[in-house]
């Protein structure tokens, strides 16, 4: 039960943006910038770094809707499943192994990451401003995750709901939906 | 030396927050109402919860600068350094020590937040909104500290770039000045 009282049709951040709308607007613009904005990195490359830190962080709501978002993205979830495993040999392109190590380092702490690691990624053919997206993604995943499991709010274990959520963030990236989530509530209830 | 090309001027979150301003737009946006909009907790009182999660994830930069921040703003230094050492004997209200418990909890993880401390938080005379609220201020300072870090921007290490710092924070807030630091830097460089 979540510590402070949300709407019961709302789990995880979406009560949470609900809740106090006045730091959700900046939370919001913030992410669809970084993850959905004009990028040298796809959406679904970005969707992975959300991925991997939410995973990291042991943040199942976090990790179980980018991982829908990064599957529906990218059209398979062997990546997915692979890079949770094992990034180095994961099936994606070096720059992005070296992305998502130094994300994974972000996730431990900003001192983790290594002057090998950033130029490993520079020799993988990252620039700078890729560099700089990863390490600012990864540490927004971070106050996600602590955001979303700091207050306790509830996982659903309803896979159908995932996929729901992974659906519209591909569709409608992570702007506020004028309808307050109407339709995914009607689209949850239905299931 | 920074992992990307930032102005030598601007240490800190300083430099990051000008090399990518579609991003720095909506973190002053989501700082300034957290830490310096209408609120029951104090200025002081949240930048007491910036002060004890940035000490935490050791960013000596944010740490410093939040410590200058409140100590001006509660108008001595006794408890900042206190609270470093333990929140429990520092010479805080009951509920800033368990909000800044919280806090902590949440610097490790967001799983790391018990019942047991927002009951004490609540039982104290923590408001819904204030344990909401310092569980984002944790957690945006969990982002900032990785940012701040993993990019190893520059660390200054001389006490009077702080103090005009927390200076700024007090009089200006988080918002962007409109002449981009100049002020600042004027400061820093006729010390």
């Amino acid at each position: 039960m979540p510590y402070i009282p949300l709407e019961e049709h709302l789990p995880g951040i979406t009560g949470l943006l609900e809740y106090r709308k006045d730091t959700a607007e900046p939370i919001r613009e913030l992410t669809q910038f970084l993850l959905r904005g004009p990028n040298t990195l796809t959406e679904g490359e970005r969707e992975l770094i959300a991925t991997i830190v939410s995973h990291r962080n042991l943040c199942h709501f976090c990790a179980t809707a980018h991982t829908a978002a990064a599957d529906i993205l990218l059209g398979e979830s062997n990546t997915t499943t692979r890079i949770k495993q094992d990034i180095t040999t994961a099936p994606v392109s070096a720059k992005m192994k070296a992305l998502l190590t130094i994300a994974s380092m972000v996730q431990e702490s900003g001192k983790s990451v290594t002057d090998d690691a950033v130029l490993a990624a520079k020799v993988a053919g990252a620039s700078d401003t890729e560099i700089h997206d990863t390490v600012l993604i990864a540490a927004l995943f971070c106050l996600y995750n602590r955001y979303v499991d700091g207050l306790a709010t509830v996982t659903p274990q309803d896979p159908n709901f995932y996929q729901s959520l992974g659906q519209r963030l591909k569709d409608n990236g992570y702007n506020r939906l004028p309808q307050g989530y109407d339709h995914l509530k009607k689209q949850h209830e239905q299931q």
